[in-house]
Order: C-alpha cells, then sequence, then structure tokens
C-alpha cells in the first residue's frame, strides 16, 4: 500500500482525490494492524513521554464514529480517550476558539481522538459566518470583519498550536474523510429507510448537504494551509468504509512506528537492588 | 453464575470471602459477554440518559489495568472513558477530596471506569495518615484528629457523592480486586524475574505490602459501610485473572440490562416529514 498518496505535501485540488478505493482483505488486514497499534501503544503509555492526537474530518456520514470503533478496537480503554466536539456551550464561547481543544488534548501515553476537530473553527463556522458571533470577538462587528483573512488568520493561529504540540512530544495526524456527495445521498437515505437507523437522521444534515460545494471549497483551503511535515494532513477516500479504515490505521501505525518508543528502564540504583527486594519476598 | 454471592449486602469479613475461583471457559464467555455489553452501550449512547461509573479498587498487581483492557475490548472507544487516579498533583490538593473524582466523571452516554478511586481518600491516608496534611484541612491540625471519626464522616461524606449520582442518572458499580497476599507475592517476583518487566516493579510496592493488614482492616471497613444497594460494593477473586474478569464482566452486563436503554425515538413532526425528506434527496 503506498502510503504516500494520501498525504497533503503540496497545494492540492480536493477534485484530484478518488473519493473510493477497495483493499483487498481490508478487514483482515485491519486485525492484524491494529494489534500493532496496540502493542505500540503500550509501550508509549509505559515510556509516557509522547502523546499522540488524532484529528478526524468529514462530512456528515462520513463513517468517523464507527472508524474510531474499529481502528482502536484493540488499544486498552485505558490508553485512548475520544472526545466528540459538538455545538459550542455557552462556557466555551466564553473562552477563545481553542480553548476547549486545548483541555481535552491527550495526556503523555495516550491517544487523543478528536471526532471533529478545532478544523470545525474555520469550516462550520465559514460556510456560517454569523456562528462567529456567539464568540463576542472585539474586532468582529459585522458580517464584513469575516473575510477570507479572518478565516486565513485562524489557520495560522492552528498552525501555531499544532507547532506548538509536536514540539512538545505530541504527535499530530490528521485525517479527511472524503466522502462523494452520492455515497451520503445513499447513506442518508438509509437512515429514513430503515426504522432502527431513523434516530441517526436529523434534519440539519440535509441543510448542511445543500452547502456541500461551500464545505468542499473551504475543506480544500484548509488542508492547503494547515497541512505541515510535523502536523499533516491526509485524505482517505470514505466511500468504502472498510478500506478507509485500513487506509488510515496504517498510516497511524506508520507513524508510531518513527517514534521508537521504549520501555523504561528501572533506574540503576534499584536494578542494583533486584536480588534483595527478591530475597526480602522468598524468605517471608 | 450465581453472582449474587458477590455482592456486600450485609456486614462483612474479607476473610469469608475467596480471593481464587476459576471459572471454566472463561476466556470463551468472556468474549461473547463483551459483545453484549458492547451493544447495551451504544444503545445508552444513542439514548444518552444514563453515564456508568465503574470504580475499581485492589492491591498492587491485582489485575486492574489488563482487566479494563480486556473487559472493554469491544466497546466502542467513544464510549468509555479511563482515569487513573495517581498521587493528588498540587491542584488537586488545592482542592476538597473530592474535586479531582467529580471533574472526572463520565457524561451521559459514556461508561467511566476510576482506576483507583475516591475510596483513596480512605485507604492509602487511612493507612498513612500524614498524606492528610498535604490536604490543609481546617480542622486537621495533628495526628491525633485523624481518627476513625475522621475516616468514617469521608464514607459519608463519599455515600453521599454517590446518592447524588445516582440519583441523576449514574449507574455506579464499584469492584474491589481481592488478591491474596500469596498471589501478590508470585507476581511481585514475576516482575522481579523477568527482565521485560523489571520497569513494572516500584520499591514502593514492597512497602505498601508490609502494610497488608492494615490495607485489609480498611477495605474491610470501607466495603462495609459504603456498599448501598444504588451503589453496591462487588468483592471479586482476583487471584484467577481470566475468571475476575468474566465474573466483573458478568455483573456489569446484568446491571445494564436492568436500565433497559433504548435508542431515541425521532421527534413526530420529523417523523411525518420522513418521505419529504427522502423525495428531496432522490429528485437531487
Amino acid at each position: 500500500m503506498n502510503l504516500h498518496k494520501y498525504k497533503v505535501s503540496s497545494q492540492i485540488k480536493l477534485t484530484d482525490f478518488s473519493t473510493k478505493e477497495v483493499i483487498d482483505d481490508a478487514k483482515k488486514k485491519l486485525k492484524k494492524c491494529r494489534k500493532k497499534i496496540s502493542e505500540l501503544q503500550d509501550t508509549m503509555y509505559a515510556e509516557g513521554k509522547y502523546g499522540v492526537l488524532i484529528c478526524l474530518q468529514g462530512m456528515d456520514t462520513s463513517g468517523k464514529d464507527s472508524l474510531i470503533r474499529e481502528v482502536f478496537k484493540d488499544v486498552n480503554a485505558r490508553g485512548v480517550q475520544v472526545h466528540s466536539f459538538k455545538v459550542p456551550t455557552e462556557l466555551e464561547l466564553k473562552h477563545d476558539f481553542m480553548w476547549r481543544h486545548y483541555i481535552a488534548l491527550p495526556p503523555k501515553g495516550k491517544i487523543g481522538v478528536f471526532n471533529r476537530t478545532h478544523y470545525e473553527n474555520v469550516l462550520v463556522t465559514r460556510v456560517h459566518p454569523e456562528y462567529i458571533f456567539g464568540e463576542n470577538i472585539p474586532a468582529v462587528t459585522s458580517l464584513e470583519d469575516l473575510d477570507d483573512a479572518f478565516y486565513q488568520n485562524r489557520m495560522e493561529r492552528i498552525n501555531d498550536f499544532e507547532n506548538h504540540l509536536t514540539k512538545n512530544g505530541t504527535v499530530v495526524l490528521k485525517f479527511f474523510l472524503n466522502l462523494s456527495k452520492d455515497e451520503q445521498k445513499n447513506r442518508l437515505l438509509r437512515r429514513l429507510n430503515i426504522q432502527e437507523k431513523n434516530w441517526k437522521f436529523s434534519k440539519a444534515d440535509l441543510k448542511e448537504r445543500r452547502l456541500w460545494n461551500k464545505y468542499q471549497f473551504c475543506y480544500e483551503d484548509l488542508l492547503n494551509r494547515t497541512s505541515k511535515e510535523n502536523a499533516p494532513w491526509f485524505i482517505i477516500p470514505a466511500d468504502d468504509k472498510d478500506s478507509a479504515r485500513i487506509i488510515l490505521a496504517k498510516i497511524l501505525l506508520e507513524e508510531l512506528e518513527k517514534c521508537n518508543f521504549k520501555e523504561p528502564a528501572l533506574e540503576p540504583e534499584i536494578l542494583l537492588q533486584i536480588d534483595d527486594f527478591k530475597a526480602e519476598l522468598n524468605k517471608e
């Protein structure tokens, strides 16, 4: 599997990226891959030097939740934390736009998954600029203040934030689940047609779907402005769920392997006493 | 499996409880059981009315971490959060003793696991009362203030806290992994004998082991004072790891089943529009 092609390392056009790729034996491959991820995470936890932040973005129904379920199945629950960001609360709006993301960051030793992320601040709020008014920003008094420069400035602040994280031991990996408009239609219709899936449907899904092209524009812009060597974006074809999962898992595994985690050693003075400790236990 | 016998529903003596029980086909049974737990958790998440707090206590090497790994393997990472409580930080000590536990509680829809819990406040700090001085409590000026009444008062506050939680939608289940002193010796020796396990060893493990009887006394007292119908303690024989896991998982499953979680229904006005939504998508 050539993983390099999913990485955004130059200026890209979203339409150049496929939304559908079918990987043979995807399920079987995922099983193997997630076992390895679990082993590496155990060592990472023991070492306590690195944290990992996985950012997941994608249109409604792109499969974020089920991907989380499948990719992290073998990781000790102790070692992974998932935070789903919804509409900001009143308390969250009383802080700057990064605050709620900052306090949800994974500690050293853990994999943190942001299910929707700080990028919503240059995404849903760019498609609906009026949402920004809720943030009570001093410099924002009218819609005219919310021009491209406003959002580009936010993206630079996000780059600074991620740069800070990666310089201090957090591996940052960002994944865009690239779904086609047709496949979204299929998945929405399934939610409507199958009664047990009805509850997953929200009227808002259709409202946002009508703004599909605006979203695609915003995604393309943010992918181009915020994919950095130390905090890269990967564009994952999402029309085939099993394949999306193994592609993402493989990329994660490769990045974890690069970190070369090591189990901590006992302090030398403790090592010297090991025989004494054994003797104490044995003579009880 | 008669699960009732593990529950603390009257005054107990810890020595009446077995530390070893071997369940046939424990691994296979666990696989089935955790699949069911996962399904119930999905529905609980969708419903968003209940949270579950699982409190895990036990002496060093009693198998808390590996139990978490095995029991929650099939639960979507989105739906479970584990918090391991260590020595309180300076910030935590600047608050009352329950504060750090309160802010780590699971939100509705999630299973929260406390790996060590608020019970350490009547356990390690009862075995080592001098630790309490770090909390700067106005009424505590000398060791004489830290008598049985002090800890019994704390346990009543804990009962109040858990009562409040259960009245507001959190299911509280507490498990004591009941390990024998002999089996702890085996496990500690394994950590010392096997080089790859060395890093798990801490000199403090031996120090606390020397206080085994004091710990057993504190455990027995807290089990008797804080096991309540709505927030019960279960004493899990922990010398056989596979069996401990399936016993705990079965109890958890039974308690989840009692909640009778239901997937939310769409609002009636949205249900009436379903055909319109389908039409909109189909005519695109």
